[in-house]
């Protein structure tokens, strides 16, 4: 569908590694100004630091390296076996040393910035289009650095109820978990992650937030005067999303005939068909082309088919299927009668409007659309999240495309047991609901003490 | 001065490889987006490939493999060698394995794309900050697809007109010239180049428009159906231009106090300094929040400053160095009289205006600056583009930082000996004025036939 709609190729000649066509780059960009839009608002600045990290920084923080270790390119020709290079699979290494030359005193905390950039991953599984990628082409990657630890997890709550913001936008469902300490970004102190629930009932993760801590100024030497007169050790967060919060979108609200893009970010949000039987055609034409001026005047993206050579009917399929919108019609007796026809491309209903209320009927068209896309995919994700106080009951539900949540006591040990035995993945432990009343009189499947938390279980792409 | 106005840091410990920092990345977006809308306007369409080429598509053209085989970087771990691949050093052999696949009939022609990307060389030079670079993070590439070469032509003309278009946006003056047979782009037919001088009296290569011909679609075997059913070869081009515009952009109009921006793509184009003496304070900044208001509604991007440690006269320097087009100094008289002082970064006059014709005033001295910074560029460039009709004397006009026009009969031999002899770089042959009146009675400084042309020599960057 991605390849049909001309939005994104898969056949480039390299494993993991695609194409983005000139409409899937209209829908990347509308999606990247949003997150722009949030992270300046919020006193973030916008960097771009190189690609390459000299191999000595990259292996600084040791738990970072271990983990990336064997996922990393090395770029070794060319260079004449000086320095030995790596392409970041993500840049907390890079940035560090320049943060140390930025940060001085307290004035300059807390610092903020993010870039939007290609990251890699030399990906030994199986690589899959916008999800599991060698080059991950479109990584936000925000990194901030604080004065106090106060202040950094204040950072993470941010970033965190900007994310919410983000996929909300994107009418995306999310389950928002922390991390078990096994799972976690290598070299924090805990990730805070958003998953969501693809058609198939697998989970993808689409953002995550890291706290720190001291791990990476420690070992960079990042630190700065206090109002006090103090040194200190800088306490510092990243966060990320990619593409792959594209697949969502396009996996999430797409259906049998084809895409179905938000209007938010759609990079044609209306189509005008004008019906161009012989003896109307011109009168078609030219009120086609005056709602385009019209639509363009109130900064709504739109196109007019006017193409000849193809039927009405192959036309609504084939904007069915780039996922516009809405669809406007105009036929004889619309002219006549001074009315428009507007199909919605997800329920396929059709609406009549007068022309002269016909921006009004389109934005409020635009937000019925997507208040349902949003409500659909959150009935989808809440129907799959299930209760299950056993392990092999919660084993048969992860299997049925379930998401499971499993009362745990919060031991390493038990948590990496019901893991185990469940024989499924693990997303961490809820932030989005309050789990007390939920877990009172549950045991842990696996000690059979006291839950004060649930396990998160999951099918994960 | 660019690592002291915060705008880029070179002390990135990776050779070649630079970090922009917020106040440059907003200037970099400015620009991009006018190069954007020019090629959007003009019906390319933007679209990202991946970074790695495999090196099997990399050496299809013979003489573009040789020329890059010294300075391309290879990926060689994670990859358990089965592939071999580089990191692009520019994406014509990337790109038409996709022509390939998109390109079937003549409706499909032409085909126009463009990318704004990172590409790698691995310069064994000595590397300047955005001059000469190992990661080019900023490189605009296009390429397009034509039925024919006269389209093909047609279209490098258009690149030439939108290049022309871009560096008058951004006060830079040029030349335009042929590249002689002998430096032109590797797997080129012929090669157009835009060169600048900077204050040194150094050229630079700010653009280049290639037309590539048949080369590279035979070797892809990129074929269409013509109207009347016959299988051919497309014709193709590519153009570029990179992060140099910036180095030139900054270099060009700065002086000793900093950079001075052109208004069009200053980050801050105006900053507005309230006079806070003791009992007017509250006034002044009152009246530099509203007129900050006012500015913005007329999208003028400006900023308070409003810091309390720092005197007007230290304020003044801050935002000269950091190159702001306009500063309005808000004083207690000003506020008394409804009046504005304004003062000009690139001559420093100081200029009245009435508070209810602010908005115009800027909108008038912003187009008088760009006006003033085009023209000290052309003036400068025209005064060292200079005639000789003896090798030597070119040598030493070289040598004191002009450009040399030499005449020349248009062999390459004796093209390749006037540049030995003069023992200094060659821009090639004018294509942005009328010759053939200059080099009437002219003559070949090496073999005497009558000159045809002129030969561009230069100290090259």
């Amino acid at each position: 569908m991605i390849l049909e709609s001309e939005l994104y190729d898969y056949r480039y000649p390299v494993k993991g590694c695609y194409v983005w066509r000139p409409y899937g780059m209209k829908l990347r960009r509308l999606v990247e100004s949003y997150i722009r839009k949030l992270l300046e608002d919020s006193g973030h600045g916008e960097v771009l630091f190189p690609v390459f990290i000299p191999h000595e920084f990259f292996s600084k923080e040791a738990e970072h390296f271990r983990n990336f270790e064997n996922e990393v390119f090395w770029v070794t020709k060319g260079l004449h076996g000086e320095e030995r290079l790596i392409l970041r699979p993500t840049s907390e290494t890079a940035i560090m040393p320049m943060f140390r030359l930025w940060i001085r005193d307290h004035t300059d905390l807390p610092l903020k910035v993010y870039q939007i950039v290609s990251v890699f991953r030399a990906e030994t599984k199986t690589t899959h289009p916008m999800i599991r990628l060698r080059e991950i082409s479109m990584f936000k990657e925000a990194h901030t650095a604080h004065a106090t630890r106060d202040d950094a997890e204040r950072q993470v709550r941010e970033a965190v109820e900007m994310y919410r913001k983000f996929f909300d936008y994107l009418c995306i469902p999310y389950l928002v978990s922390m991390r078990p300490d096994w799972d976690k970004f290598p070299g924090a102190v805990y990730t805070i992650a958003f998953d969501t629930i693809m058609p198939d009932g697998k989970t993808l993760q689409i953002g995550t937030v890291h706290y720190l801590g001291e791990n990476f100024s420690r070992v960079f030497d990042v630190k700065f005067l206090t109002q006090d007169g103090k040194i200190e050790y800088v306490h510092t967060t990243s966060y990320g999303i990619s593409e792959r919060v594209i697949a969502t979108l396009l996996a999430v609200h797409g259906d049998d005939r084809g895409l179905c893009i938000p209007p938010h970010v759609a990079p044609i949000q209306a189509v005008i068909i004008p019906i161009m039987y012989k003896d109307v055609k011109e009168r078609a034409l030219q009120e086609a082309r005056k709602i385009l001026e019209d639509l363009r005047q109130a900064s709504i993206r739109a196109v007019v088919d006017d193409r000849e050579d193809k039927t009405p009917g192959w036309k609504y399929y084939y904007w069915e299927l780039k996922g516009v919108p809405v669809r406007i019609e105009i036929g004889p007796r619309d002219i006549e009668e001074k009315k428009i026809t507007l199909v919605r491309r997800d329920t396929f209903e059709k609406y009549e409007a007068s022309r002269d209320e016909l921006v009004d009927a389109l934005l409020y068209l635009f937000s019925e659309i997507e208040k349902n896309l949003r409500e659909e995919a959150w009935r989808f994700l809440n129907s799959r999240l299930k209760l299950a106080s056993r392990v092999d009951e919660a084993h048969k539900l992860v299997e049925e495309g379930n998401i499971v949540e499993v009362p745990w006591c919060g031991k390493n040990e038990c948590g990496l047991k019901i893991q185990e035995r469940a024989n499924s993945d693990v997303l961490g432990t809820p932030l989005d609901k309050e789990i007390s009343g939920i877990v009172t009189d549950l045991r842990c499947p696996v000690c059979g003490e006291r839950a004060n938390t649930l396990l998160r279980l999951a099918n994960r792409y």
